[in-house]
């Protein structure tokens, strides 16, 4: 070999340091670099970051000691993180699940995982109040209501609720309002799901209502005390039930009838608005949402038209644009924020967004005749497996019809048993009494899934086959069940039926929203700060995916491991003693919060300022990261002092209470459907934290704090900026004021938000906290480049503004006046405005490079709220032009 | 419960297949449905689409059987498959790779992984032939270049090439160019990878060249008859030569120096070009794409731009467009089509861009200091390993300088014990000879994993750990081979090394390519089907890409059952014995066809026609479903008869050959560095087929007729078409005929093709085969909806053609002359042409509804041509504006 004659540079000797794995996330994660950094600081005014934050963070409120998250402090490399998380994973035992009761197996189309749930330009949006860049989701949310709309028979539906259970409790909360909250006492028929009454148990306890459960067949009005009742359609125990007199009774007696039902069993059964119910109530879930041990899933309530004032959670509506087209927006919410306090007395800030248009593209991919045929094959199997069973002599099916859901009476005391055999086997089967099983069919299931399902019933091979026995089986339903009304009969659900079709319709509905991925979204209070794929990357896997809430919990000790790590890890974050993660919203957690002092203190209501110091919700789809998804999910758990954490939420099918766990407890109730509520998310604010560490998570308070304070001190030239400190910085966030243009150009916070769209931006929160002005929060995830563009926007607007101060511009044909500039506007060959198209669309020479079009004019709300549509439409009836 | 009085509807009866998993694939890949399928065929003049199929395919080449696929006949379903091929793959052993050799184990970045690899807006386009709407990844393909010239130290760099062994043989064939083939030599010295050598070899036998192998110091030029010698850069035991006599006396020999370098070990060592080195060839795999058992993944070339006539692959140069606004195209390949028989010496056709785009990215992420980091880190494990080997007597490393690869002297015999005992320990070690290791490390190798050598090589746990060597390693490297250059120091190398900032830049340049996600792309013979999710899901599964090529094969029984499946049905599907699956892309597949006959015959070599009989070449990347990547992978098996198979491909370190396998074995040589090509993509087309099944398959080829007849009895009406068979139907393409209308309007078909673009369609093939035509093939995913929006904007730009010839449409300013039109152009206020804005912008109605936008005004090719320029340039120096 050749010859090394060569001298040897300087001896270099490498530090055991640098032999670290490399990818590590902090520097990833927090876009301004260093020199950056040093940089901001010196245009705020301060020699360094720290002396920047250290004016700004009072030593009083300063944590002097560095967070301790035992293993996780250093913070984990993103490949080790996801090998690691990935062997705590593997300790969850996936088991087919026959237990029902809400949750079941489906097969999401692999073209809706890879294009919807595992894309940021679907999950990185944020709720779309600005219609205008957020017309794709708003149209697939449209065709969410008019799904769930469709298959209840009820004219509206909302998009969405959190989940069943808390939908059922919305659905209460209506029927309290309808007769003004006069009547006391709400019936639930004891064939619910258990999680769904005990929701309604503790949420009636918050108001001061009763919940009666019972038969509903026996119920009594004679106090005139009934507001409304809930049924399940079909029932908890798979039996369909015969409403037809109840229903009656209950409307004879001035009681509204909520049923809670199954949009698959829908395609099947005569829908609850044909029975007469007033609302109906349930989960999307099965439409090609993973169970993902509980959530998030969306829930869904339809009701008519009468009640749509009282209608909670998010309508997306029709109405029409600036140049007269139709478009769509969330309708009778005008506000741009939904928190006001005062105002938000359910959960109609977080939604289920995401899932959401999961559950309308699995609509829109099967179509009407999809949907039936896995709805009948799903009967089908269930039908054999009665048939199977009773054959076996394993067990007594009875006559009672069923959609999905065989009750099995196995004889005395066998249930347990047979449930053991069956698990043995790989299957999870619901127990409902000591001689009771339920086993629940879905579209995952296969024939040889029945011939195991035999085998566990009656202890050995079944000396026939499913398959076998099929032909024999007798499917029929009663007449008086079978739908016979038309559903999905809109060409948006008879189009995308091939996966290239499917495929190009998500992506024609991507392009017309803005995301994460185009720009920041710097909403005050919002935060939202980049959703990291490697955070992002767990959620997908089968070992969390694929598990059933209710299924034993010695088969999640992968989420339990999580669970308790994540609890810990929030605990000493935010200095509380114990956390309970069932809410999941941040309405949930405040409510729960509220719960948990009023069992404690077994009095009233406290005051906010006193939840300041005993209780702390986290909205974890903020700080820690997960994705705002166009509108949700979000997750709201709760941080608790140490006399609180007995209090927290728990659950009737799995006992669950504060992490980590204490001596006692005394749980005040239950707030979601599923014991830790949306748990197939909790991963992402785990990987972010166990990937920061301590000191990643330090340097990114500093950096969001540094961020605002760059924008403001870039902006306060141009724009008063409200609420600093006294020493002149402000938080993570700072208000500017835009009051004063109204009365020196005409021109309103709106003009400036829709303006910003021209720039290729999503305007910031909106006249919240203060009417008038616009609240940013920039979030460590931004880069200095980024920030300055988004000032250079605002800089250049408040020239435009100017502009028409100085009666350059024109004082109504401007163009804040008229923004946003679709293409077709400034393309138009009637361009009458006072201005060059160039400086439409235009303004600033780099928003050619990546121009993000919006895809309608200003929206119109007040005309399409004076014309409420929440479905869609005929292509013959299409919105009244107004231009 | 309820009391069931109700009647039940008739008696029904399911059947055991209606019980069958629903989620079927044929009637999610082939898009028209049965409704549309019989309008069609209507449309064409025929009772039904059997009718038009035997009017088109003649008896005599009529398959008349159905295909016999084994257990894959039916078809599985979506899920299903899924699940089977899981459990296949689960058959692989993942170990740990320390082989090296050209392939290593690499992180993806997870933003580069879910945002390229898994984004169909990445995978699905075409070769970027239509400039203006591939801005995005011409850009990243000229990072990609400039990485490389940066890295290598050479101006000029192609992207990209198949591999790092058929890149050596592309530059041997340069080296004999530049002398005219006067000079038939060319040497290879002994320490170039096997594989480099095999192929150089094979490659040499079908020019007629010599190859010598050898020790470069002692080259005999005497006969002064090598055209070129090729070094390795480090060598493939690791060690780093000193090459500076070596490529002084070639020089002066007037042969050329190529070099087969390591982009990684670049960062640290002074570059080819620097030494001076007249091409450097390797691979990027290294660079953020999985070693996926051989492939695929991009190689390179760079070189002077003395030798730009003669450079293989891909160039992407700067132009200028229609607005003199800067813009890229593929450079000196006016011609749209590479496919000419005449023209295709090597492998123009097919690239490696999908890989190419991930390395770049890999750079543009990590940039300079990343990169380095990663070297140094690399190194600083490979030295700490070899200092711990030697104090622990285990082995001699000698004192020959390395960057990775660490060369052990185990002792007599000892090396297989050894490789034994790590193999056990779940580590894959190369043994070189009886008595040597060499052990390779990368950027994933953590200081555990050397602990764990440790314990091999000593056959005990070592007394010390490698974290505490560390301090005491010196990791210098001899001062000569220390770069002192400066790379990647273009803007677009910094600034993009936050996840948000990486995000942003790729749906960027995302947004400005259109591919599969908007519109069909009828490229006539390159058929564009979709590639469906399902098909894609199984290659970023680890066990599949995260296996060396040169891993244990018992270590690779799920790729190996793949392969016998795979080449199985193809062996049934085309008709032939045995499959070679080697090649890496049509052109290596037809030289691999054309060296099997001429091992067979022992003679020259053979006609084409005799080809058609014995050979046929699948571009698995067309039929079979794998992604066209925007311009590779590309995957070539050929099928041959009986008499052929035992002359197939073999591969000097896994020896291969035809499968299903022959008794005896002969082969010619070796096409590919891997041993069986681009294995990572093959699982596409498996799936493909196993999910088709053998009558989804049928219907395939029958829509795919069906559509391209459909689409031609549309078009007949307006624009001749050529080539129909004697019934009048065409087979799955047609031709339009374009060439009259440069007579009657002045319109080239370079004008429709670009004109098309404002209609938001790629254009298809153009003149080729026959010059002055379009070729379109529409493919079985396409559906009616989609076939008629491009028919529709055909006829009407036919409409637009008419009107120049009546001299409504000005002869020289109009819409087809100026296509394509961006919103720079339409929007600006020095509109001059003469006709509308919209009419420019917005041709047809439903263009508005998602109008895909291209980014510059059309490319001027000759302009570019004449100024070459392949890299990055800074921001100060922009190209000259034409306009
Ligand atoms: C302060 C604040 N709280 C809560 C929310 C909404 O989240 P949730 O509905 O989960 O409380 C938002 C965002 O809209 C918010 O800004
Ligand atoms: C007929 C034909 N062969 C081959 C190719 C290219 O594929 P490859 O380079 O793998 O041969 C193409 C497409 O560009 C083609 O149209
Ligand atoms: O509105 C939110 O989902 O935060």
């Amino acid at each position: 070999s050749a010859q090394v004659r060569c001298a040897f540079a300087a001896s270099r000797r490498i530090s055991a340091e640098a032999l670290k794995p490399l990818d590590t996330f902090p520097r990833r994660h927090i876009s301004p670099t260093a020199e950056d950094q040093a940089a901001m600081a010196k245009t705020c005014g301060f020699d360094s970051v720290d002396a920047l934050v250290d004016a700004t963070v009072p030593p009083s409120i300063r944590l002097e000691k560095s967070l301790d998250l035992g293993k996780y402090t250093t913070g984990f490399a993103e490949s080790e993180m996801l090998e690691n998380f990935k062997a705590m994973a593997s300790k969850n035992e996936v088991k087919r699940s026959f237990i029902g009761m809400g949750y079941y197996n489906t097969f999401t189309p692999t073209v809706i995982l890879r294009n919807i749930l595992e894309n940021p330009g679907w999950y990185t949006q944020y709720t779309p109040y600005q219609a205008e860049i957020a017309q794709g989701r708003l149209e697939s949310l449209l065709n969410y209501q008019t799904m769930v709309s469709d298959l209840t028979g009820l004219p509206m539906a909302n998009a969405s609720l959190l989940d069943e259970a808390t939908a059922a409790a919305e659905a209460m909360g209506m029927c309290s309002n309808i007769v003004r909250g006069k009547r006391k006492k709400f019936f639930i028929a004891s064939n619910c799901h258990p999680q769904t009454i005990a929701v309604c148990e503790t949420r009636a306890d918050g108001l001061g209502m009763e919940v009666v459960v019972g038969n509903p067949a026996e119920i009594d009005y004679s106090g005139k005390d009934y507001c409304g009742i809930l049924l399940q359609y079909p029932g908890t125990d798979g039996a369909i039930e015969d409403y037809e007199s109840v229903i009656k009774v209950a409307h004879d007696n001035n009681a509204k009838v909520v049923m809670a039902t199954d949009l698959l069993a829908l395609t099947m059964l005569t829908p609850p608005g044909e029975l007469g119910a007033d609302i109906a109530v349930g989960s999307a879930q099965r439409f090609g949402v993973p169970m993902g041990y509980g959530g998030p899933h969306a829930a869904f309530l339809a009701t008519s038209f009468d009640y749509k004032r009282l209608m909670p959670g998010r309508i997306i509506g029709i109405s029409v644009d600036s140049q007269g087209n139709p478009c769509l927006r969330m309708a009778m919410q005008t506000r741009e924020q939904h928190i006001r306090r005062d105002k938000a007395t359910s959960n109609i800030c977080t939604a289920q967004a995401l899932l959401a248009n999961m559950a309308a593209m699995y609509g829109v991919y099967h179509g009407p005749e999809g949907l039936k045929s896995i709805a009948e094959r799903t009967h089908g199997l269930a039908a054999v497996f009665a048939a199977g069973v009773e054959k076996l002599g394993a067990g007594k099916v009875g006559s009672a019809p069923f959609f999905d859901t065989v009750k099995v009476d196995c004889g005395p005391g066998k249930a347990v048993g047979i449930a053991k055999a069956a698990e043995a086997k790989g299957m999870n089967l619901r127990v409902l009494d000591a001689n009771t099983i339920t086993v629940a069919f879905d579209e995952t299931t296969k024939l040889s899934d029945v011939d195991d399902l035999f085998a566990a019933f009656s202890g050995k091979a079944a000396p026939f086959t499913a398959e076998s026995l099929a032909a024999a089986v007798d499917t029929t339903l009663p007449s008086n069940f079978v739908r016979q009304s038309k559903y999905l009969t809109h060409p948006i659900f008879n189009m995308y039926h091939s996966e290239h079709e499917m495929l190009r319709y998500l992506s024609k509905l991507q392009s017309k929203d803005l995301s994460l991925c185009h720009s920041m979204i710097a909403l005050g209070s919002c935060t939202m700060k980049l959703n990291a794929t490697s955070e992002m990357i767990p959620i997908t896997w089968p070992e969390l995916a694929n598990i059933h809430p209710f299924a034993p919990v010695d088969q999640a000790k992968g989420y339990e491991e999580m669970f308790k790590d994540l609890a810990t890890m929030l605990c000493e974050i935010t200095g509380f003693d114990s956390v309970s993660l069932q809410p999941n919203a941040g309405a949930a957690g405040e409510y729960a919060g509220l719960m948990a002092i009023r069992a404690y203190h077994q009095v009233g209501l406290t005051s906010p300022g006193y939840i300041g110091a005993d209780v702390c919700h986290l909205n974890l789809h903020k700080t820690f990261c997960i994705p705002h998804g166009g509108g949700g999910p979000g997750m709201g758990p709760i941080g608790v002092k140490k006399h609180l954490a007995p209090f927290l939420p728990s659950h009737p099918v799995i006992p669950t209470g504060g992490l980590p766990a204490t001596a006692s407890q005394n749980s005040f109730g239950v707030v979601s459907a599923a014991p830790w509520g949306s748990a197939l998310i909790l991963p992402i604010s785990f990987m972010y934290i166990a990937m920061m560490g301590s000191k990643g998570l330090t340097e990114a308070s500093k950096v969001a704090i540094l961020n605002a304070n760059y924008m403001a001190s870039r902006l306060e030239k141009h724009y008063p900026i409200l609420f600093r400190g006294k020493n002149g910085t402000c938080a993570h966030e700072f208000i500017i004021d835009l009051r004063n243009y109204k009365n020196t150009a005409g021109i309103e916070p709106e003009d400036v938000a829709k303006r910003l769209i021209d720039y290729g931006f999503h305007a910031p929160t909106m006249s919240w906290p203060v009417p008038g002005t616009l609240m940013v929060e920039p979030t460590e995830s931004e880069s200095k480049a980024e920030l300055d563009r988004f000032c250079d926007a605002m800089i250049a607007i408040r020239q435009e503004i100017k502009f028409i101060e100085d009666k350059v511009y024109d004082k109504t044909n401007n163009m804040l006046k008229n923004a946003p500039h679709t293409a077709e506007m400034v393309i138009s060959d009637s361009w009458d405005k006072k201005y060059a198209r160039e400086l439409g669309a235009f303004p600033l020479h780099w928003v050619k490079d990546a121009k993000f079009w919006p895809s309608t004019g200003r929206v119109d709300n007040v005309y399409g709220d004076r014309h409420l549509i929440t479905t869609l439409q005929p292509a013959e009836a299409p919105v009244e032009k107004v231009a």
